[in-house]
């Protein structure tokens, strides 16, 4: 079973990290973190920082695919032709295609999302259209066939729960669920739009806007670490 | 505001992940990822790399520590003289101390949970006594003072939420959790030890079993790593 989750620069890393960290008890999985050249990736926060295991060219069959979405600039990589062509050629082989918050739109981007019910994040929900896709506001992960979308960051746990129940049964994915004590109990009840007060949507708009990330910034980085790794 | 989050071979990186991801909303943050030399750091998964970006020598006086655990390996960190001297000599600054999952075990060898009320994964509750502390099983955060310890993995999460309220407000912990849509949904209730049954629970300790990671392929990976990295 090759699970293949899909990195890039400015990626929002809990999209990723919290679905992987479900995934990874899967039994004789080969876990990747693709993208176009093996090496470090800078996240949304400009501060983290991700490997990518293995390219897209070496990745011809994955049997898993996920996507991120990403706070700081989604379009880049809903534009970018060597992820949208390698979305289209391992889709049609996959046991499953999924994405987590706004990866919802390079999955639409693709093409994979026309005339589907999907899910995103909150703040992403109407470009869900622009792609033919049906949008799920209230759902929290949406399954249609192969294909399963997952609302903002956090929703990638219950989404890859869900999933987890499909390849290897209930009784792993609550064996997954403990081991990663999933048991929330946030301290308050805002995760959802539609429970957030009209102030806290605005400011949460505001706080959005302000983590747009130059993309130059985002693509120098990896070489520029990986030679600091090795001076040291 | 500096916010080192410790990283180690072999870490659960979802500890980490979880609460950075709210943490990293806090206005005019610094967010350092802090290990004895900045690189490539190899979780538990064998598979997750992420970046170290700060030494502990680098980082005297960070005003918010976290401490992840690990599903592989945590006692080396906390027979690690290093890991021990830092958080020994930071602490005493910093305006919060906190551990998520088995990272608990780390701040009590550097006895920093003598006689206090502590969380950690329930499968490390135990311990928790070994260092003094007064474990508390049924709490996913537990404050006491400037100290917050998390619940397993995913509690890192609302441990970070209670953070942030307090270090900007509710309403700005509100926002951070509206950003990453944090309004669980888990299709099963098995997240706590005292709701899965006892086959799941027996299940769940083989697994972590099997999880064991020989320490020293975690700690000769990054080299390797980065000269991989470069050479493409």
């Amino acid at each position: 079973m090759q699970i293949a989750i899909v990195v890039y620069p400015g990626m929002t890393a809990l999209d990723a990290i919290g679905p992987y960290e479900v995934l990874a008890g899967i039994r004789d999985r080969e876990l990747r973190f693709v993208w176009k050249e093996v090496g470090p990736i800078v996240t949304d926060s400009n501060a983290l920082v991700l490997g990518a295991t293995h390219t897209f060219a070496e990745t011809p069959r994955p049997d898993i695919v996920l996507i991120p979405g990403s706070s700081a600039d989604t379009v880049t990589t809903m534009a970018d032709s060597t992820v949208i062509a390698w979305l289209r050629s391992v889709h049609p082989h996959t046991r499953f295609t999924t994405s987590v918050c706004s990866g919802a739109l390079v999955l639409g981007a693709a093409g994979l999302l026309e005339g589907r019910p999907a899910t995103t994040h909150w703040m992403a929900m109407p470009m869900l259209k622009t792609f033919g896709a049906i949008p799920q506001p209230d759902a929290r992960v949406v399954q249609d066939g192969k294909i399963i979308t997952a609302a903002g960051v956090s929703a990638g746990i219950d989404m890859a729960l869900t999933l987890m129940a499909q390849l290897e049964g209930d009784d792993a994915a609550r064996v997954a669920q403990l081991i990663i004590e999933y048991d929330p109990r946030p301290p308050f009840d805002d995760g959802h739009v539609s429970k957030a007060s009209p102030e806290i949507r605005k400011a949460a708009v505001r706080r959005m806007a302000r983590l747009a990330i130059n993309p130059r910034d985002l693509l120098s980085a990896p070489k520029v670490l990986a030679r600091r790794w090795l001076r040291r």
